[in-house]
Order: C-alpha cells, then structure tokens, then sequence
C-alpha cells in the first residue's frame, strides 16, 4: 500500500491526464480548476462533513437562484472571484476608468432614456444630477457611446427585488456628439446584498457584514473601445472599507454635492434640495484580438 | 497605477484577509478555498465569458438537481474531487478495506432485508448470490454490522432513475454474529453517469466517456469502526481503466463466477444459471477525536 500523500497526487495527476483529448484551452482550463480543487481539499485536510455541506451548500445556492436573483454570481463576489476576473481582463491602459463588478442586479430590458432624462421612474430617494463626458483615454471625446446605469432606491433595494415586473432605477442612454452625458437619478444608499439565502449564512458564519458603499452602476459601451463595467462611489460612506464583493477603487470615489432647491445645472426649477456627481470615463481601445 | 500582478496579489489578500474573524476551521478552509479559487483564474487569464459560463453552469446544475438527482455530487465525481476526499478520509490502517465514492444515488428509506435475502426486489438483471465476512484488520469478525447495498439494474438504472417511489436494486441488513453477510442482488452492469445534464455535456466537452464500470455499492458500519463506504468491481469490465469518476482500486475488483442452475450456496434451488461474488470487507477502528 503506497502512502497517503503519494496517492493523493497519483489521483490529482490520473484526474487532470482525462483531460488529455479535450480541445487545448478547456484541456488548461480544467487541468488547472482541478489541480487547485484538490489541492485545496488537500491543504486544508477536507472532512467527508464539509465536502457534504459543501455540496449542500451549492444545491440551496442553486436552488435559490431564478431569472431575478443570481446567488451564484453573489457568492463569486463575496470570494472576490468576480473582482479578480475584472483585474484579469482590464484593460493595460493605465488612462482607462477601472472596472468593478457586475453584480447579480443587471437585466436586459431596462427603459432606454433621452439625454437628461430621469432614470430614477418613481423610485424613493433625494435627486441627483449626474454628468460626464465618455473620452478615449487620450482624452478625444467618444461620441455616442450607449450607458446603461443601475442602482437601488434609498431603501436599498433594486426594482427586481420587489414583486412584480415593474422596472425603475435603472435604464440607458446615448451620449452626445460632444461625449458628454447627463441623467437624474436618485442618490445612492449603501445597502446589504442579499443575505437571506446561502451567501448570507456564509458572510454570517464568518462574520463578515453583507453591506455594500452606495454605488451607481455604469456599462458604457462604444464601438471600437473596451466595454466598461464599473460603479461610482459616494464619498464618505461608512462602508467604503468593508464592500462584501471587495469592488471600491479609489479612482471611482465621487463627490456628491448637495445643492438648494432653485434652478438645477440642466435648467429646471428644482423643488427641493439634490445632489450632483460628475464622473468623466475613459475608454480603453478595444485590442482586435 | 500598479502592475496586474501587485494588483491581482493585493485583491487575494484582501479577500483572504477579509476572514480574520471567522472561527478559525472556517478561517482556514475559506482562506484557501479563496487563494486556490483565485490562482486557477490567475493561472489561466479567466475571461469574462469563461466566468459567465461558470456561472451558467453552475446555475443549470443547481436547477437540474433535486431529491433524487444531485448533478452537483456528480459534478465532485467527475472532477475526482469525491474520490479526493475520500482518499483525505480513509484510514491509515493499510489493512482496511479502500473505500471509493459514495456516488449520487444513495438514499436513506431503502427497505431492509433479511440475511440471505434478495436486494434486487424485482430489478432486471442475472441473479448474484454476494457473501463474505465482516472483519476487524486484524482478522477477528465483527458481529452485526449494518450493510447498505444499492446497484444499478440489468439497464444501467438505479430504483431512483425511474418515474414512481419504487425502492429495488436496493437494501439493508444485518451481518450474523460471526461477522458473515450474504445476499441475493442481480449481477452489476456498466452504465453511464446520468449525462443529460451539464456533467454530461462537460464529459462531452472534454471527450471524456460518461462510463463506470459494473459494481455494487457498499456501505459497512459498526460500532467502534470507521464506516466504510465503497463498491465491488466486476473483474474483466472493459470500462476498469477509465472510470468516469475515478473509483476503482485494483483491491475493490472482485471475480463473478458463473454458475449452472441447481443447488446454489444457500441450499435455494436456482432455476437458472446465477453468478457468485466474495467480498471480505475489513474495517478500521474509529479514531476517537
């Protein structure tokens, strides 16, 4: 009988060698997904127990999973999986905005919104004006580029987490000739992901907080450059430090800026107080593979 | 701006660090998890749309699982992971029967059997008188040990695979005082892992065959010993050297004779030819923790 170590790496080596007929990159990919497992099951001397509630674990996380909650891309950002495969694939460009998570919230459908509209639809919280330019990262303004915003209301929700179909604080725009883009929202609120569910048991096993700093969500997309996916940060949230899905950059952390009621940087007479952000992006060039 | 490399080593840390105040089992076992999960997407540039698929597919393999299929320890078998675990688990007493995987299709309401009785309850296949002695490691027998038994029919399916409640192909019993078992069963037969779900398609993927070789599953408990879990392996099975989970050790094949109809070991009368397989098993000592 051969000792436990050396039959563990024969079973490691037996395992990745069947993946020797599969087309080259799934054959490193898996190769090396299997090497790290059992490396992991060895490093740390998994139990039976924990394999089983391991499994367990993966069975509630998919069977919590539907069209509006993903609790599998939630648990990919709570192990900073999601944030590390943004920083895999970012763009070299030093000049370029940084990316950030995608997150679980992000639908297809959202309303498209003329340049200046509102895409807050009803939902709680105090105005905010937000306005930038989309440049390359030499600075030439990009015209037309599509930005596709999402946030929670001030109650830290986003509209598919509520009943029905109704879709609100979230939509998409076109920037102007000029690169220049402008929309009312409503100030973000830092709130908790989901913690109802198998992420939140983990995060409370071992006692980490669930909360997220307020954020807006930004996709902008224009042809020929790098689609960017990233949030603004609202300064001074008490969270900043702590974000559950490890997705604060310094570079993306605005001012919010609170304003009187009166005439607002869009023209219109304001009734009550807002805030403004500005948040000018830098595209990357997209590399022709 | 800091390099990927520094940047990518920085966001490990700070997610494994982000465990510091869990109790220190999960400390370790997530801090791990976190730094093997991180250098697989490091080690093989993971993109974006390698992640999305991941999560696809861990989504459909949570939504195909349920009771009665658990495509998620199907999906630890084929990544040998469960054989991994078991490998990490088994006793150092080199005397000990190997285990192998438990496999997906286990369940706890199986009906119990008389001893020398018939596990097959109806389930298609040649009939197969199965008996031995339940021992020690150092030879003396155990007396009364619990037995589960559970295979796959004539067709390749388990009780389970079908439509209804039925339990057959499926029991348990009790080993008499001097430590012997025996049971009628039908003799195993090679079958496919079901592969109509994303297990299967990866299989495909990676044009890996879903085949396991014909066994018997067992799992042996006593008081006092390590449970074992394991299978019987028909000698002479073409599928012995490339089992789609990884479960075969040369010590768990055993030879299936083949007898003519007449007086079988029991003193029954068989009306047709059957098969004989012998099967010792040896358990360990618990190790109190």
């Amino acid at each position: 009988m051969i000792d436990r170590d050396r039959r563990e790496r024969l079973l490691t080596d037996e395992v990745a060698a069947s993946f020797a007929d599969a087309p080259p990159r799934l054959r490193e990919v898996m190769g090396s997904l299997v090497r790290h497992l059992h490396a992991f099951a060895g490093e740390v001397r998994l139990t039976e127990d924990e394999w089983q509630r391991g499994i367990d674990f993966l069975t509630r996380t998919g069977h919590i999973t539907t069209d509006t909650r993903q609790e599998f891309i939630l648990l990919s950002d709570v192990l900073g999986l999601s944030m590390f495969t943004m920083a895999v694939n970012a763009p070299e460009d030093v000049n370029a905005t940084e990316p950030t998570v995608f997150g679980p919230f992000f639908v297809d459908d959202a309303p498209e919104i003329a340049l200046g509209g509102d895409i807050a639809l009803g939902v709680k919280g105090t105005p905010c004006y937000v306005s930038g330019t989309v440049r390359t990262t030499s600075g030439a303004p990009i015209p037309g580029a599509r930005l596709d915003i999402w946030e929670a209301d001030a109650d830290g929700f986003y509209d598919v987490q509520y009943e029905g179909e109704r879709r609100a604080g979230r939509g998409w725009l076109t920037a102007a000739p000029d690169g220049s883009y402008r929309f009312w929202s409503v100030l973000p609120s830092s709130y908790p992901i989901p913690h109802d569910g198998p992420v939140g048991e983990l995060l409370d096993a071992v006692h980490r907080s669930p909360m997220r700093p307020a954020h807006l969500h930004f996709r902008v997309a224009a042809s020929g450059f790098t689609t960017l996916v990233t949030h603004i940060f609202v300064a001074g949230d008490p969270y900043l430090t702590s974000d559950a899905v490890f997705g604060v950059k310094d570079s993306l952390v605005v001012d919010a800026t609170e304003y009187p009621a009166g005439r607002a940087p869009d023209g219109a007479d304001r009734d009550r107080p807002y805030y403004r952000m500005t948040f000018d992006i830098a595209l990357a060039q997209e590399i022709q593979p």
